[in-house]
């Protein structure tokens, strides 16, 4: 198993101004790539203070590029529906240039109603969109010359620049949270898949169908998942609850406030996400905490919890870890690092 | 006067692979801030050699960012005519945080009609998109709440994040090669201006009209000019016109074949371009040294270009050095800077 860094900003400028914000993350990748810590990670997000600090995750992973030497960067994710298939091939070229063929790109439909709403875009158009982008940038980076069709960009005879360092492209990953359809087609295109915390026995499910399908696909190998979770990792568990558990409350509000929509609307592509968001808003931070999702306590509490949801969910390959969620400061984010780096991960790598 | 250092690639895989390049020019801008050079600048361009390792200026200016400790990070230029402004705001706000409030962006209307045709948008749009383009960006970094209601695009009640970490936002420049229409709403908008080279008789005619307006505007101070120019300095004029002359041939070469559609295309948008392509095209290397528009000589002589150039326009702020144009090599594009910086610069700053 694997362990990365992952950063998904839920402060405003009343709380801590951006630069703040990438100069700490930018610190702390630096930390864990010394720390044994094998990739950072980021967000694409918009016009709120849930996510909206990484409006482009090549971005940072750009600057972060220039502070490791061997870190893999990971956009997760990058959303098709919101960007030209055209303009993304050519970024995911550069930063693979940029970082030394570092590079690995996931991607994602997308989650948040008012994105939709700013930029135009019908929530029912999310799957075909994606569908579609993620197939052009796909060819784009494999292949020159390529024309393309589609219901929403159309080209004709592009050979992208710059060519990806990595033959034949970077690898991709695909984000999903609820969607047994996602799960299938990233196995079948022998894509890696990024998950969050949800009931066990439903990932498990998800990841049974998935793996099944890569090795259908013919993939060589047992597909590639990664999680995303909270962490914070403290001498005692009552320690690490007492400090981490407000800022858990504060992140779990923001995400709250960012998918309140969900309340008011409905899609045909988003069937699951009402109940989803119910699911995430209502259940309590202890409840997380007891169910193994979110990794908060003492070294020893921790290795139990990963060794459980583990065991519960049928194994991951890769964990990307929230360590400065909401308004932790960067001493605590990097005292909570080091212990986990020390203690637990070397139980598991 | 100060001096940067600008990249504009004009090479493809078969000479340079995109990760080279970008290594080569990360070392050579550190390199140039240890020299007293004060920004660092790179272009918007797409699927050509001239140009298309560079599609998002903000990439290299991220990863630049944690290269560097004070010099300016400069888009030279971004091209709103192929970009959504709620992107480009974003952006510039995150590379702004990411570079601790060092970014200036420079825009331009674009003007390879091959990039027209394969983003799929009419030449005879370009002023239109780039003058509701720029105003809405501009808007959306300076206020909050932002509504717009425009040709292309429109959108209500956004308020964009991250906020610019230079307030109220980075500087901006407008790039522009031929429209006395640009410099006079660059003076009076209160923006920088970015210039190349032109016959200097134009230019100073441009200049004036630039500066007249930004004064009849009530701007402080008397505008800003950035000039960028190809240099080469070596011991002897004799040696560095053997060594640059025919990488100089290359690059002209590569700006011939990317332009060379404006052979067959007009546009109401661009009245001067198909005249100035043949300008471009047509003149020699050895007319252009001898002209002072670019800088290749002992450093006695590039002095002498840079006091005639300057007489001739009428003052500029700033020189944005092409160093590395077409293979020139690291070593050698290191041993000029060097040269340049020790015997050339001390006489203008």
């Amino acid at each position: 198993m694997e362990f990365g860094i992952q950063f998904f900003p839920d402060v405003g400028p009343d709380l801590i101004p951006a630069d703040q914000y990438w100069s700490e993350a930018l610190d702390l990748t630096e930390l864990c790539e010394g720390l044994g810590f094998t990739h950072t990670r980021t967000v694409e997000h918009y016009f709120h203070h849930y996510g909206g600090y990484s409006a482009n995750p090549l971005l940072f992973l750009a600057s972060a590029a220039q502070r490791t030497k061997t870190m893999r960067l990971v956009t997760g994710a990058i959303l098709p529906i919101f960007n030209n298939p055209l303009k993304i091939a050519a970024e995911i070229g550069e930063v693979d240039a940029l970082s030394g063929g570092r590079l690995e790109v996931g991607f994602a439909r997308a989650f948040l109603p008012h994105e939709f709403r700013v930029f135009g875009r019908s929530l029912d158009e999310s799957r075909a969109r994606f569908n579609e982008g993620m197939e052009q940038v796909r060819r784009l980076l494999e292949e020159e010359n390529v024309s393309s069709d589609g219901e929403f960009h159309s080209f004709q005879n592009v050979t992208s620049l710059p060519r990806p360092t990595q033959k034949p492209r970077p690898p991709f990953w695909v984000a999903t949270s609820s969607s047994l359809e996602t799960f299938v087609a990233a196995g079948q295109g022998g894509h890696g898949v990024m998950t969050i915390p949800r009931k066990p026995e439903l990932t498990r499910e998800w990841l049974t169908t998935y793996r099944q399908n890569w090795k259908d696909a013919g993939h060589v190998g047992n597909g590639r998942v990664m999680y995303a979770t909270h962490m914070y990792c403290a001498p005692t568990t009552e320690q690490a609850r007492n400090e981490a558990g407000p800022h858990l409350e504060q992140y779990f509000k923001a995400l709250g406030e960012a998918t309140k929509d969900w309340m008011e609307v409905t899609s045909k592509d988003y069937p699951n996400h009402p109940a989803m968001v119910t699911e995430a808003t209502t259940r309590s931070i202890k409840e997380m905490m007891e169910g193994n999702a979110i990794w908060v306590g003492s070294p020893e509490h921790i290795i139990e919890c990963i060794e459980t949801y583990q065991a519960g969910v049928g194994a991951i390959d890769s964990a990307s870890i929230q360590a400065n969620f909401h308004t932790l400061s960067l001493d605590q984010a990097s005292a909570s690092l080091r212990l986990f780096a020390e203690h637990v991960m070397p139980r598991f790598i």
